[in-house]
């Protein structure tokens, strides 16, 4: 039955395959860009040049969801932005609170990527009394002890967790027993909750790093061999 | 002729291709969780388990690198993470300095991340006069008009970036003019760095955000179905 109710979502976007949605918010970047801008249309030859990516890659991801490039004319910059929006659910009106305000959770609530993104930063949580009544922009820093009476006060879609690793499972377990049903999860390890469909997204900065120094050492051999 | 030396350099790991590269720090994080937990031996299909991945999946990535787990003994944990440690350059002494001493510099400063990577970060640069001469953790906030006097005295292999976006292009060209190797970029922009084989890993954490709420939207459709 479930299984039956997850294809009729998925026929809201039909042909929008996973790899396609993962490239989007890179579309959604370049093209909030171009908006900027005052650029009204755009040729997938000038987006690949952008996007350093082939334009039969571009054609073939846009036409996706609609195919409304025209040849020889380009896309309409604002409607392809408009409906990557929609497709990534931007705008939805999603609302957060990030649990830590650490380093790493001022930061976030600092950048304007909330914002950008349509999702509304309600609330800071930590356990430090020193932290705790302060202001990050304009976020309050409330007791991590009234989490749950803000919930009941507020529907929170997503909790941004930016605490330390060792406290994750016992947050996980609050977030999920509030009906929270998404986490957007920094602490670098990994919730592991049972019986729950709570959307999580795992951030692994670290990962990155990684890619770098393997790039990094990649250059190193071939300088050598030169 | 550098065409020629690149495939040089890819003989040193024939196999690896670049999809496989790009899930090799999945497998480190885990394998460094065993080591810590004294495993030393482990089945496709027990990681399998752990990683949410398939066993075939497993076996076919690592596989690539040597080949060395046994039927129905599994993988020599310490032996696949040194090897991974040894693909992706960590241990190779990689040194680094953030630029931009903001709350993000700080929260990557304080992680423990670089440590486990094995890059070691040598210095902070700010333009701020407040923040200039203070520590974060055990790091020293220069003066960012010092940093090509820095670079005399110091190796430096990564420039990561934690500065406001509209300094990018500033700071990246400097970086470049330093023959620092790599950028680690956190802007939010994409520098365009001409004439230059500089290695740039450009982090878009909103990107992940709106993975999430597409996740959500998704599940709520599905909801509303039912």
């Amino acid at each position: 039955m479930k299984q039956e109710n997850k294809r009729t979502s998925h026929q809201a976007t039909p042909e929008v395959s996973p790899a396609v949605i993962k490239r989007l918010p890179r579309y959604f970047r370049y093209l909030r860009e171009l908006i900027r801008n005052g650029k009204l249309r755009i040729s997938s030859g000038e987006l690949s040049k952008m996007m350093h990516v082939t334009a039969s890659q571009i054609r073939q991801d846009l036409n996706c969801f609609g195919g409304f490039g025209q040849q020889g004319y380009g896309y309409n910059v604002n409607y392809l932005y408009a409906k990557i929006c929609e497709i990534l659910g931007v705008g939805e009106g999603y609302t957060a609170v990030v649990i830590g305000a650490g380093n790493l959770g001022r930061a976030l609530v600092r950048s304007p990527m909330f914002e950008k993104r349509g999702v509304d930063i309600l609330a800071m949580f930590d356990v430090d009394p020193l932290i705790i009544g302060q202001t990050v922009g304009d976020v309050k820093v409330h007791d991590m002890a009234e989490l749950e009476k803000f919930c009941e006060h507020h529907r929170v879609d997503i909790a941004v967790l930016t605490l330390p690793k060792n406290r994750l499972h016992e947050v996980a377990e609050r977030v999920n027993a509030l009906g929270i049903p998404g986490i957007w999860n920094f602490t670098g390890g990994e919730p592991d909750i049972a019986d729950s469909d709570i959307v999580i997204e795992n951030v692994h900065i670290g990962d990155s790093l990684m890619t770098l120094c393997y790039e990094l050492r990649s250059r190193e051999y071939a300088a050598e061999e030169n």
